[in-house]
């Protein structure tokens, strides 16, 4: 499977053999990053930003890429994440397929790309690992953590194992652990992906055999979770396409618009993501739950880990990352000893407002930027 | 494909042809349905039971199938729809396969079954054959029409296009149109069925080529909107299955409990409901808006309802049929001038708390029919 990456893609070798938590490690293993801004003498300047399953490292244009970015109007000169303040560093997640090594990579060991001999991917590997880049250049303790989605899971993670590592962290529509209800659409997505018998238990080849039809279920009931009801209530209605874009000759083929929107989401994203990658990523959360370092509490999981100041933002309308945990965020690391705010937010947009509701979460991080 | 059709099945034959809403006809259809207790003199205590999209006649035990029914903590003698009292009519959906005329039943003009070539269904045609019924039975008025999800669909058609037909209403988790959340599902769920190579266009062949995989997909999507995340977090948490419930040797296979929870929905499901009949009962739902009978505005469209009486029962905690809708249909029947009820209720089990949280659906719609 063709790999994805961006052209101002830097690259930073992990440690050989990298180990992975749930045992088998990696060799050569590399993480893609791109850097905004320039480190300061004291090397105190530095903003970590870990993402959810599927952007890239290319948070936003810069020197080697001017295209915009995935959080193109959050990072840069004068924005919220303001680059002529903070160096800021973006890593692409170890698993993924857009430049960082995953499944969809080539094992050292037997030429051939891994598939299904990845090891098996948590969370806390890709903490560790983006744990790695940052300290390649030269930075000691961030001035702040900043994870979003499942980059709230990796943000937590790399705080807990990794002690000063970070004096401030910003959790957005992030958790401390995977809920049932999450975990059954990630299961259902990954079932769908696993039924497609071009996937063929991961041994799928290139174009001629990508398993598409279950990497359109994967992605419309992504994109499902990922917005809200009542953002949809406004934008699509009952509107029906227009009579060109209707697919009446076929039966049951697409009349409204939101299902017309499904559709070019799936578009854009089939053929650009490696099934395999999809898979182990979307696993790893599933798998996640600070539990595991508090005794069986979560909360006791949280009170481990050391910053000065947070803010964890959440939205009522999020189904996927319900605001319930982003306040247990807060509450077990005010329960820690931080400095922390709760800051749910009205958007309609659901779980991926942090993408496209900037007049909220814009304000919202630039303050707690600037206070710090 | 096999209907499934339970012991106790009465039918009425409708009028043949019977004209379809959005063209075509049925010749010689029928509509399967079971009854309880009995139609007084004055031929003023019958009760309309109208269901959602999967349910058969079979609402509680009677003499000819002691079997408990669906909603069998509901109905029977003593019981909130008090067969002591009402004489109850539960009648299976127009356009499934448990009974009623549906794609999946022989087409009398070909010999074969009905297919694709089964004529666009909707919710208006579901209303216009269970009145039939009603009708054939000696029941001019009804005293009370109880519509659960899609049947509170199919209750407000039927109640707009037979004035005079219901003293009262009880409208359950229902709406009066589709919004686009719960298209997207249905799309998706539809989508499921069609990318299955089994399905074919509609044309498979009873078990040999079933389309198994897109069944499995569409129901546990159903599965995961019917209930809510809130639910979940209490029911299965975190818990993992046992090593031996376990699927260790299957990449991706299922780990937790809410996985094996959706499988035994999945497995009890398919190969037990027709695939085409899915399909036509599912876009039934999308194409639904009570707007059409009010040039455009549906609390125009409510406003041409005519009952004395009604209740409209929600659940917060619904993401299909979001509690708004319930709202929205208690004002506009209230509006139209009935008595009108709203009663929202804190029942954590979602969509489907009509057929569990008994407890609180119980009293209410007792309650109500006991004030009729």
């Amino acid at each position: 499977m063709t790999e994805f990456i961006p052209p101002a893609t830097r690259w930073h070798t992990l440690p050989s053999p990298f180990a992975m938590k749930r045992g088998g490690e990696l060799r050569d293993a590399r993480m893609a990053y791109e850097t905004w801004g320039t480190l300061n003498a004291a090397r105190d300047n530095a903003v970590l930003i870990v993402t959810g399953l599927s952007p890239d490292a290319h948070a936003a244009s810069n020197e080697g890429n001017p295209e915009p970015g995935w959080w193109d109007a959050m990072v840069g000169p004068g924005k919220p994440i303001d680059t002529d303040r903070w160096f800021v560093i973006c890593v692409n997640s170890l698993g993924s397929c857009k430049g960082s090594t995953g499944p969809a990579s080539v094992n050292p060991a037997t030429g051939t790309r891994y598939g299904l001999a990845f090891p098996e991917l948590s969370v806390e590997d890709g903490a560790n690992a983006a744990f790695e880049v940052v300290k390649s250049l030269g930075v000691d303790t961030l001035a702040c953590l900043v994870g979003n989605s499942m980059g709230g899971m990796v943000a937590l993670a790399y705080l807990l194992l990794h002690p000063d590592s970070a004096r401030a962290h910003i959790n957005i529509s992030g958790s401390a652990r995977a809920l049932p209800f999450s975990i059954a659409i990630r299961s259902l997505q990954r079932e769908a992906i696993r039924l497609d018998p071009n996937w063929n238990h991961g041994d799928y080849d290139d174009d001629t055999q990508y398993p598409e039809a279950g990497m359109r279920m994967a992605r419309k009931l992504g994109v499902i979770t990922y917005r809200s009801a009542l953002e949809w209530d406004g934008r699509f209605g009952r509107v029906r396409l227009d009579s060109d874009r209707r697919e009446d000759e076929e039966p049951f083929g697409l009349e409204f618009e939101v299902e017309s929107y499904l559709e070019g989401h799936a578009r854009r994203f089939v053929r650009h993501f490696d099934p395999n990658c999809y898979l182990y990523l979307s696993r790893s959360m599933d798998w996640f739950d600070l539990a595991e370092y508090g005794d069986g509490d979560v909360e006791a999981g949280l009170r481990r880990i050391r910053v000065d100041r947070a803010l964890a933002i959440g939205v009522k309308t999020d189904i996927l990352f319900p605001l319930q945990q982003q306040e247990e965020v807060a509450d077990g690391l005010r329960a820690a000893g931080a400095d922390t705010e709760f800051l749910p937010l009205p958007s309609p947009q659901g779980h991926d407002a942090f993408l496209v509701d900037i007049a909220r979460f814009g304000p919202a991080v630039r303050n707690f930027l600037s206070s710090l």
